[in-house]
């Protein structure tokens, strides 16, 4: 048995993919009997530095955040433009559930020690405060998994 | 602003279908740093009373839980024969993340609701102590929701 990989088990974050972020929010809203978010665009690359598998692209999100209780957030997300792992997901799957997420420290080494598991980075930027890395654990785990690291 | 029609926003479990639940159980031990978990086999019909779109089916699903912190359970499920929405979601899409559940009372008046914001029910069945039901958000939620009620 060996140690945490991710030095965390600590799931945070549900990321849903959708074609209408607003509406899905809305009815998202209806179901918890809140009132709806609203929605905000992920950073231009120049400030987002986004790169899939490796490559700047124009890619970006409109994203919402829902309370699923006190340890986890739902995430929608509407993919705007592509490539990116979000666009690429609406297109394979239509909606659905892309990936869970945990918060972290040690991004390069966590993505280092998931890769020798087979766990292969897909998608890396920034947003304000913080970064994130989607790995494929699709044929691992079963799932994509989104690391989160904010700065201190 | 209406109320909350499920009664609940406390996400529980995080369900993954996948292809050997026994492997992917011990892929995400190794990457959480726990022992694998053992896996179970849900009740056969006779006893589940499972059913799809309101059929008897002969379907079964073998299960392993993990934890994702204090909140939420890691869910991974390799269908057993078909039809499911287990079996169907593993045809459709591989391996992938079909659902977020939810511990709730009063099923069918949840259910009730939930259907008249057009979230339709997919599989129903028992299992020992309680009963669940999926139901189809996939269109309004971006998910499909699965709701659990234990007995008392």
């Amino acid at each position: 048995m060996g140690s945490n990989v991710m030095g965390t088990s600590v799931v945070c974050q549900v990321g849903v993919i959708v074609r209408d972020v607003e509406k899905t929010a809305q009815a998202w809203a209806n179901v918890l009997g809140v009132e709806a978010p609203s929605w905000s665009l992920t950073d231009p690359k120049e400030e987002s530095h986004i790169n899939l598998l490796g490559k700047s692209t124009d890619a970006r999100a409109k994203l919402a955040f829902l309370s699923l209780g006190d340890q986890v957030q739902l995430e929608l997300i509407e993919p705007v433009g592509e490539p990116s792992t979000w666009a690429e997901f609406l297109k394979e799957h239509g909606q659905g559930i892309h990936h869970i997420a945990f918060h972290l420290k040690g991004m390069d080494e966590v993505i280092a020690r998931l890769e020798a598991h087979n766990i292969t980075t897909i998608q890396r930027g920034d947003y304000t405060g913080g970064r994130y890395g989607y790995m494929d654990g699709v044929e691992e785990l079963g799932v994509i998994l989104e690391l989160l690291e904010n700065f201190d």
